[in-house]
């Protein structure tokens, strides 16, 4: 089986990467102006090759032998050593980071593809350098010259490795009760050092055996400092901790070469028996049992929080990266399934044949292909619309530019996490059903994505508050200027897809969910801005949903619209094919989907309080 | 843990019961004559003492260490023998089973709670008394009184086990390609032995080791037969056959006492790994490799699948019935975790606590929990009118009711089978949402609920196969008269929620969908008459979906009812918060899911076709 799935295909890679989202164009940003389309290319079919022959082989194994925890150690599934070598030769870490610290300072529209292979190819495995790039990239914005000496480059180099690790048995989405503290160490104030002490929990890639040293960023509370989340700082805490200090910036060879190392008290407590993930362990860690880690601070004390989700953006990004890259590769071995397997015969009266047919002939299967389709190639879409705006409000020509696509961001940042995993799961799941009684066997691989899938609408923020963060901050925010500019841009976008020639009844029903979106959030401001909190937020979830249901509507739009010019232009029958193809899945979306936003703005306007009313006792 | 949950709540069960679908009423049938109310309590708190006391701390260990392969036999999980003489003594094989073949003759109303407790306690394990009994009610209902007195009296007695033997590695849902054979074996045609041939597959509980005899219900085909459905027969292979043939029933020991058997050449060709239900393996079998496997036609030749159909009735309740309790189980253990576990501060500004919160007061958890509780009470509710149905359809006072009965069961099974199934599914998966990064390890128990659940929508025909049923067999039956008397029966439980009290606004948005559903089937029945197959079934799944939703508003306008006239004379708080809680679900039912049903319906009428205009080369 392994080999033939082709995890993401390249082209539908190319048909949005160049068809719907102009990656081209980012090229002539100039932070991105040394790049072209041919290295683009280079590097995204190096990472394709990588994802197929190593990253996918290793997939099931892993999962029959994940990490073991031996002596306090953690003992790394096997062959893992050689995918982190190749993750770290192929770039991956530092794919996205500007060449001033060694990155290939490539478009995240386009490093995400890379992510998106990797991640189909094995979740677990890529999370290690995906990990070590985002603990590395907290130190590059926030920490001191000698933080990025000592650590930073050692992460971005691949020699050492990196963790998050926020989350404490008593604390997780709400991060503001935290307890683990961190007590300034006298005499080395200008250090930053601090003494560690506390648990942390689901600690992913915690600890590990191909690398000697891992570098936990870690949110802990200094003693004097307020309570809650305005109390909460940044710490870098190695599990070997430079023996002389910190290095010294200034030093030319600083952060490169040997350093000399001693323990630093962060141990292993708990490996968590868990569902799936199992080649990235979920670890429980202890600190400072025998009064003895030390962290150095990052950036200035009390921001920890504030510093963390200036990184939530990309992470969630991610999240939803990872749901449609396993939804993606679920929805191919269906496909490679449904047409092999025969079973039944033709509903078709004037097509009696004698013999069974392959179930991709039944309509129900192929409803079940269409929606994992349409599910998979949106959520990958929305991926890089995501991305393509976090790519310009960092990089954009322009403060106006940057500016606008950072409130588009903020918006659409629940929605590419939740969409992808919350769909991509159910997704998944289909791809199992198709497989019937094979598919709940573990002799075949969609039960195993399936495991793996759920995870997605849990770890970076549960999908609750993905809700609450939407409608509670997101669209509220700036009174409202954020949503305005997204709706902008989705009536641009609608505009171009009728002048592409997509079918007008399609457009318009998106054009109703800009008013009807539009409206219901102005309805749900104003009643949380008179004070009634509980009722603007009691259908964040619907919600979430609606909002969802339209911003991937707008995606099949977009796609419809490249698809529509892609067709004036296809010569041969397969392009002509793919082309059709995007156009019925898009009109499968905006027809049987979006109609459900009525019902959805219903409940989120109306007084449906019933799950308040339900008494305490009756559960 | 284990040992809090109450599984299924015995409150629960008596509102049902008895306050819902007054189960005193059967015991005027003259079938269940000698019954009352105390005895039915009586077995029901015997089957619900051992479900929590025996079953479910059996649960976990079994997942963890399931059955084993060793030198071509099972090893059974530990503890499964003494479970499986525990259902005995409780008398579960034969609960509804007639008096004269030593059964308890229990309504199927009440012996299905029963079956729910232990479900919900331990789905593996009591899957071999209740496969056990439905084997052997095929030889009951269709066998020789030879085959009765040598196979269906030791296995209603607990001695001998049972399988059903359907499955073929190439016929699942077409069961019309096995390829099985059975030859009739000369000189014993009279007593109709045959020899066996060929591979099953899937075949749950299919070897064992706490009992050394197990009777294989199995479809084979005879030469000469015709191809097809119409061809396949139904035969008891057991694994040990007696020595000297059937024993004669004229003789009054017959089928008790031991017996000489030999070894009759079925084998265990293949354990396979599942993601759940391990207490149940699942096997292939393979029959007669040595040419000397022999079985014993029951009933006459060719009529193998129809027997089987009218046994799936009761089957397909029975997966309703495991949906039902295992998103039950999986709902109890939610709301402990939510009053426990604190996170997080209230949304209402009215309540500034400085303390972490227990989640359950969370507005979105709170509404996690009631659709749980809507889903979970609605399958159980469900489970039992149909079970309800099926007992007048089998025991009424006349002809006429039992017709009656059996149109509306037939129209009912596809949903009973599938809803609890599949939005348990969804169900379940919210009790490991709420659980948060501990409902994604395997130290609580929702993942394995949730990996048990999902095999509910693939066996027992899937959930595509349910949609197909529905459609274009059970609501156009009799020229859609059982659809019409199905519509009667609601609309007069419709007229009696009215007088109970309920809500109009409720009664009358059930009463809309009753026209609605009428309305669409009668168009889409004209369709198919027509001769456009494909455009009457394109949405069959839509169709299952949309009467589903509609179905399950009736069953709580039915609670609601109930509740309303229980609220008039409840004195205590409990029960007033009982019913309120009631009263809340079936709001929220039919406020917030049964309004999908416009689209639904739209969506069944329309000629929404994209999924068969994909090119077939572009998936």
């Amino acid at each position: 089986m392994a080999g033939t799935n082709p995890l993401i295909r390249d082209r539908d890679v190319d048909f949005q990467l160049y068809e719907v989202h102009d990656a081209e164009q980012l090229c002539k940003l100039p932070h991105f102006a040394e790049h072209t389309r041919e290295i683009f290319d280079l590097w995204l079919r190096s990472a394709a090759k990588l994802a197929r022959e190593q990253f996918y082989p290793a997939f099931k194994p892993m999962d029959e032998k994940g990490a073991e925890l031996i002596d306090g150690r953690i003992k790394s599934p096997e062959g893992m050593a050689e995918l982190f070598d190749a993750a770290v030769d192929l770039g991956l870490i530092t794919a996205a980071r500007p060449e001033s610290v060694g990155g290939s300072q490539l478009p995240l529209t386009v490093s995400v593809v890379g992510y998106l292979y990797l991640m189909a190819g094995n979740s677990g495995a890529v999370g290690y350098p995906l990990l070590t790039a985002g603990a590395a990239h907290l130190i590059e914005s926030f920490g001191s010259e000698a933080l990025k000496a000592t650590f930073m480059k050692r992460m971005y180099a691949g020699e050492w490795v990196g963790t998050m690790s926020l989350t404490e048995p008593g604390a997780g989405s709400g991060l503001g009760d935290i307890t683990s503290t961190a007590t300034p160490i006298e005499g080395r104030e200008a250090e930053g050092a601090h003494h560690i002490r506390g648990s942390k929990i689901f600690i992913s890639g915690g600890d590990l055996d191909f690398r000697d040293n891992i570098v936990h960023l870690t949110l802990a509370r200094r003693p004097g400092d307020p309570p809650g989340v305005k109390g909460i700082s940044l710490f870098a805490v190695p599990r070997l901790r430079p023996s002389a200090g910190l290095e010294d910036p200034s030093n030319e060879d600083a952060g490169e070469g040997e350093i000399a190392v001693e323990f630093n008290d962060v141990h292993t407590s708990q490996l968590i028996h868990k569902i799936g993930w199992k080649g990235l362990p979920s670890l429980g860690l202890s600190y400072g049992e025998a009064d003895d880690c030390v962290g150095w601070i990052v950036g200035e004390p009390c921001r920890g929080l504030s510093y963390m989700f200036q990184m939530m953006n990309e992470a969630r990004i991610l999240v939803g990266a990872n749901g449609t890259a396993t939804a993606s590769a679920a929805y191919h071995q269906s496909v490679d399934y449904a047409r092999e397997r025969k079973q039944g015969r033709s509903l078709d009266p004037r097509q009696k044949t004698k013999e069974p047919i392959p179930i991709i002939e039944h309509p129900d299967v192929k409803r079940m292909l269409l929606r994992q389709k349409a599910i998979v190639e949106a959520s990958m879409c929305l991926v890089m619309t995501a991305s393509r705006y976090n790519d310009v409000a960092e990089h954009g020509a322009n403060e106006g530019d940057r500016k606008r696509a950072r409130m588009i961001l903020d918006i659409l940042t629940p929605i590419t996490k939740t969409f992808p995993a919350e769909r991509g799961f159910e997704s998944t799941s289909l791809a199992l059903q198709i497989h019937g009684g094979y598919g709940y066997s573990s002799e075949y691989l969609p039960e195993l994505w399936f495991r793996e899938q759920r995870l997605n609408s849990i770890h970076e923020g549960t999908t609750t508050i993905q809700g609450l963060d939407l409608l509670g901050r997101k669209v509220v925010a700036n009174m409202g200027q954020s949503l305005m500019v997204l709706m902008e841009e989705i009536r641009a976008d609608i505009e171009v897809a009728r002048k592409d020639g997509v079918d007008e009844a399609l457009c318009e029903a998106v054009k109703i969910e800009v008013a009807r979106v539009g409206g219901l959030t102005q309805v749900l401001g104003q009643r949380g801005m008179s004070g009634d909190v509980l009722g603007m937020m009691a259908h964040s979830h619907d919600y979430l949903c609606l909002f969802s249901n339209f911003i991937v509507a707008w995606q099949w739009l977009r796609m419809a619209g490249a698809a529509s010019r892609g067709l004036t232009e296809a010569h041969d029958p397969d392009s002509e094919a793919f082309y059709r193809a995007k156009l019925e899945a898009a009109r499968y979306w905006i027809r049987t989907e979006l109609p459900d936003n009525a019902r959805l703005a219903e409940l989120c306007e109306s007084n449906e309080d019933s799950y308040l009313k339900v008494p305490d006792s009756a559960w």
